[in-house]
């Protein structure tokens, strides 16, 4: 059995939203009760992780990591049309990814405690982003 | 219902390559609906990306970026057997991974506008990589 | 057919472990012959790889480059409470990811000759860590 659905999310600008509410609405309205639940962004300057759901300055340090390893404004980059913040979207999106799958167990996904789902906005403005849900199992 | 295909992709060396029409054709070919369609390229010095498609500069900063992270000859790498590229291809590899799966909605990889599916060689040499699309749905 | 197990893999802090094996057992056991193998850890500071699995410097070089890339207890961290290595252990989970998954084919993980399944340890100290393998397919 395979459901899909199409979650809107739409961002303040860069940074970190945690959607881990929404997917698991999904889950618990698929009936799923093991299986998987792979989540894909349908964009090319936005990413899905998994990250500490607790102590939201995890979060602020990721910012910080990614801004120092991909300066936006970097004079190397030709892709610049859509701004400083146009090629190290793309490049931190590639290095954090666009699908993540995660196991669904009794009904729910089998997140570890610490595990929260989040969208990665690498651009400065805000975005509505589509993340495709996709359950399987029964 | 699982159907699995191989794809054979001749490299020229180090590069992005465009195999998102072979990957529309399998699924086309598997007459699914809508699933999921998982990408799984067999080594260890080449990995499978979602990339902006229209502007060739982006690939272009890709490479400039990457090469700075990881740089060719880093005196630091003692796995350095098969050349100055060896130990930057594993680990070009395992940050930007060697999986990928796509969700299928309507008989089609469900790709946003800019998205395309890219291998990644990241040896200096042309090389020979075999990708195994495993398709799922109904 | 859907079928789910946990993995419990002690570490002995930092540094990656050869789960390949234990992967293929529970393959194995299911009798899928082609199908889908997902690897998932519950965990925010430890993460899944393919890896090279021959040369053990491969993985020497990829601790040096990850102690260089994101240094322990570096001071614009701000998330330390567990120690230097805390952030870093996020850091490094992020850019390689908490889920994997292989395509089975024949009854085995479809896996390059020179890939091997590793489970990376971020922090210092030891730890007991769940991976959760769910196995689909025919």
């Amino acid at each position: 059995m395979i459901k899909q659905q199409t979650l809107q999310i739409q961002t303040r600008g860069r940074g970190t939203y945690d959607i881990s509410r929404q997917v698991e609405r999904i889950v618990h309205e698929s009936a799923v009760r093991n299986g998987l639940c792979h989540l894909f962004i349908q964009h090319t300057s936005a990413s899905l992780i998994l990250c500490e759901n607790a102590d939201p300055s995890v979060r602020d340090d990721l910012e910080v990591f990614m801004a120092r390893l991909i300066p936006d404004g970097d004079p190397t980059f030709e892709h610049t049309q859509e701004g400083p913040d146009d090629m190290p979207a793309h490049l931190r999106s590639i290095l954090t990814n666009m699908d993540l799958t995660l196991p669904i167990s009794n009904g729910r996904c089998a997140l570890g405690t610490w595990q929260g789902i989040f969208l990665w906005e690498h651009r400065t403005h805000p975005h509505q982003r589509q993340v495709i849900a996709t359950i399987q199992g029964g």
